[in-house]
């Protein structure tokens, strides 16, 4: 059984049956007192019933009720009417109050916040591109175009639900000549961003309890879409070559989704090998699962030649393409793009239509312009040349400055270096210290749904900030990290 | 039971027990034939268990059981090791074929479509404002402003999930001023427009199969958010003062959520009477619901004196007031707010951080001047006096030109009229030939989970159209419903 609750994951790890470990009802009682202790499982958290935490463990029921009771006496837990609850905590060193249980049990989920609702910029902040170097006058002029063309009024009112023909057609001929993908524009849905085309994927194609494989660590805005679909999400393990299934977990764990970043994957820097590729495809034919590909980044490859998207490789296979311009142009553009197969076009379109509204047409229009009139490519190929000089000079700092033992993952692409640290380096601390200093890297462990020793690092983008800087920030990191190393 | 499935609720009227009326078994068959026929179950959907849907109607399961083994004989159903289904149907006089069951199952259940993903302009369309009134040019000087400030290369990058603190607090002054409102800006989560806000409550407050009420007839966009959401819909009838509840129903249905449009019933136009408001504010608290206060036009009040938001009258209640500038600015600029309670506040900071990426910033930064410099109110008040006009003139060609016996419905607010019509004049087919005449009025059965008899008519948009084709549409539309009387 997999848990649909993706930070209780842990919880479902096997236990240790070495010579010399501990006995299998003292691990567990460590896990669950850990993960309460450390906010894992804030109060009002649910635990699994005990036969169904038994059966997955692989171990006796009575071995877990007997760890629940003495949970129950040591008051870190209630033995409810409904099953057993993690009790409030009153040692009060976790940052968040635990919610009530007022929102959705998928919503209670979400890790709590130990920031506010609020932004704020920094330094080195993964995923944000160079916005000082933002063409901002060449798009104004094309939205003025938008603005000023003949049908500017029409183009106020609600639109066609899927965006506007113009930036769809755009973006297919782009994709042809760009990423290998192959599509007509009438596939092609625009969405608030990646983050709305994948809340798509997991609508129209999941029912709440369904299997999701993602990348493990891997992108946690996918994890929330799926989180907030009521999806199971099984974390699969990442290698130096991207996801890795057998046929034994497609057999043994079929999934409905799966995630996968095959041009750079997110946050390790692999990319899928076409064989991988060719693999996923058919299994996911023979099995009836759909796979995602978020593109989010490939426009900025800095090594070797380009690799072409999965969805290409597929026809009209079970690919569903995801790409975004957040990176490409700017984030607060809020401009993405799903690419449905051929197959699911005719079926979706009820759906689409009762739930998207179009809009933003000026805005579409005029990213429409910018592409068809050649600025985007220009402007996509100066911000190669940047952030390939940018992702030099940060190599060439972190083994200057970051004098602290660490190998960094990746690189080949996009706009961040993930940077691997020792245990003794735990990187949830050194993010945290970091965020005083104006930087945003951020801690590897987080990408993970079930962390392991090796997730343990930091994610360091390199868009956002210019390489002057690279030098002090990075000798400023190092010193947290030494920091944070002897607490 | 309720079905989750909001077109079968039909399903679930009760059967007649007159002593004129034909045997249970034959009524029974005769609803699923039809609607298999009509489409309305679509091939693939499962019908509801024997058991259920006998406990629902009050029925021996026998008779259920009996009626499915005779629609299998027929070919208009399978039966399945997991239930019965809807076969595929090649008779073929349904305009849209059955969606291949690539779907998750709620999205199976959003009607086929008559038209394809696409957008076209027409007149008497209910929703859309008067678009070629709009002041663009002071829109885009507004928006000018926004790109030209000092920060305006900083807002290109992400930023507050919950939209632009500027914009929040204008809409929180402005709400407190025009519609009694009583919020901090921090309650405010600005939205991709109204539907944004609708799925936002479903997510954050419901799990899979909650009751939700809605109003019969009402807005449609609810229902999709919903279903969505894999909500039980429980349809509540509407009078003439808008949505009525029974403490019977409070106890035997007990809701997760109420939607309601108070200040302007969408589609009938009725105002919810204040008591009626206090009833349903103490009924929530005690059940523990939560209220959708949509108030999607109010703004225009063409009678009497405004009616001020139930959220005022709730304090720290059970009220999520949902808000758009779709109506009063325009819907392409999808933008709408969700006024959370402070209860709530603490709770969602984690959800809503994961699930939102905030954006749009040069466009809430200039609606926020457009508020804060008056332009706003302005526009408002030239607004509000030119649909007051368009709806007396709507009346009269009514009167004049539309020679069919109706009654209209409504019109104290708003940029729509709801016409009823006797069923022998059936609204599907005079909005279906209509827009061949370039007219997008809406059948009144539409907005209706469980049409009755008098859920017949039609809603016209009076917002986009000018006054003076009023009578030559209506006369159109009088001589479309004469010939549909007759089919």
């Amino acid at each position: 059984m997999i848990s649909n609750t993706y930070p209780q994951t842990f919880l479902e790890l096997p236990l240790s049956r070495d010579a010399g470990a501990a006995p299998l009802q003292r691990q567990l009682h460590a896990r669950l007192q850990a993960a309460i202790l450390g906010g894992k499982l804030p109060a009002g958290t649910c635990l699994p019933g005990s036969r169904a935490l038994a059966t997955t463990l692989g171990i006796a029921r009575n071995t877990v009720t007997a760890v629940y009771e003495q949970l129950a006496v040591e008051g870190y837990v209630l033995a409810q009417r409904q099953g057993t609850q993690v009790a409030p905590q009153w040692h009060g060193d976790t940052a968040a109050p635990a919610p009530p249980c007022v929102l959705a049990q998928r919503m209670q989920q979400f890790a709590p916040l130990r920031t506010a609702l609020s932004y704020r910029p920094a330094a080195l902040r993964p995923g944000e591109p160079a916005l000082s170097q933002f063409p901002l006058a060449a798009w104004r002029r094309a939205l003025d175009l938008a603005y000023r063309d003949g049908s500017a009024a029409a183009a106020l009112a609600y639109g066609e639900p899927a965006g506007e023909p113009a930036l769809r057609a755009a973006i297919s001929r782009y994709l042809a000549v760009a990423r290998g993908v192959s599509c007509r524009a009438e596939q092609i849905i625009i969405t608030e961003g990646a983050q709305e085309a994948l809340t798509l994927c997991v609508r129209l194609l999941t029912n709440p309890g369904d299997t999701a494989w993602v990348e493990d660590p891997g992108y946690r805005g996918a994890k929330a879409a799926m989180q907030a679909g009521d999806l199971s999400m099984l974390p699969m393990r990442v290698d130096g070559h991207g996801l890795s299934a057998t046929p034994e977990d497609w057999r043994e764990y079929p999934p409905r989704l799966v995630y996968i970043t095959p041009a750079h994957q997110y946050p390790l820097g692999a990319v899928l090998p076409v064989p991988r590729r060719l693999q996923l495809i058919e299994a996911a034919r023979a099995h009836g699962a759909w796979l995602i590909e978020d593109d989010y980044d490939s426009e900025f490859r800095h090594a070797g030649e380009p690799v072409a998207a999965m969805q290409g490789l597929a026809g009209d296979g079970p690919v569903l393409y995801v790409g975004t311009f957040s990176k490409t142009m700017f984030p607060a553009l809020r401009l993405g793009f799903l690419v449905l197969p051929p197959a699911l076009l005719a079926a979706a379109q009820a759906p689409l239509v009762a739930m998207l509204r179009g809009g933003h047409r000026h805005e579409q229009l005029a990213m429409a312009h910018f592409i068809d009139s050649g600025q985007y490519a220009r402007h996509l190929g100066r911000m190669r040349r940047l952030y390939r000089a940018r992702q030099q000079a940060l190599r060439e700092a972190l083994a200057r400055q970051f004098d602290v033992p660490h190998t960094v993952e990746g690189g080949h692409c996009g706009m961040h270096l993930t940077v691997r640290l020792p245990p003794a380096f735990p990187d949830h601390v050194i993010a945290a210290a970091a965020q005083a200093y104006g930087m945003a890297v951020s801690p590897l462990s987080g990408f993970s749904l079930a962390p392991r020793e090796e997730d343990n690092g930091l994610v360091i983008g390199y868009g956002n900030t210019a390489p002057e800087l690279y030098g002090s920030l990075l000798g400023r990191l190092a010193m947290l990290a030494r920091q944070a190393s002897k607490v």
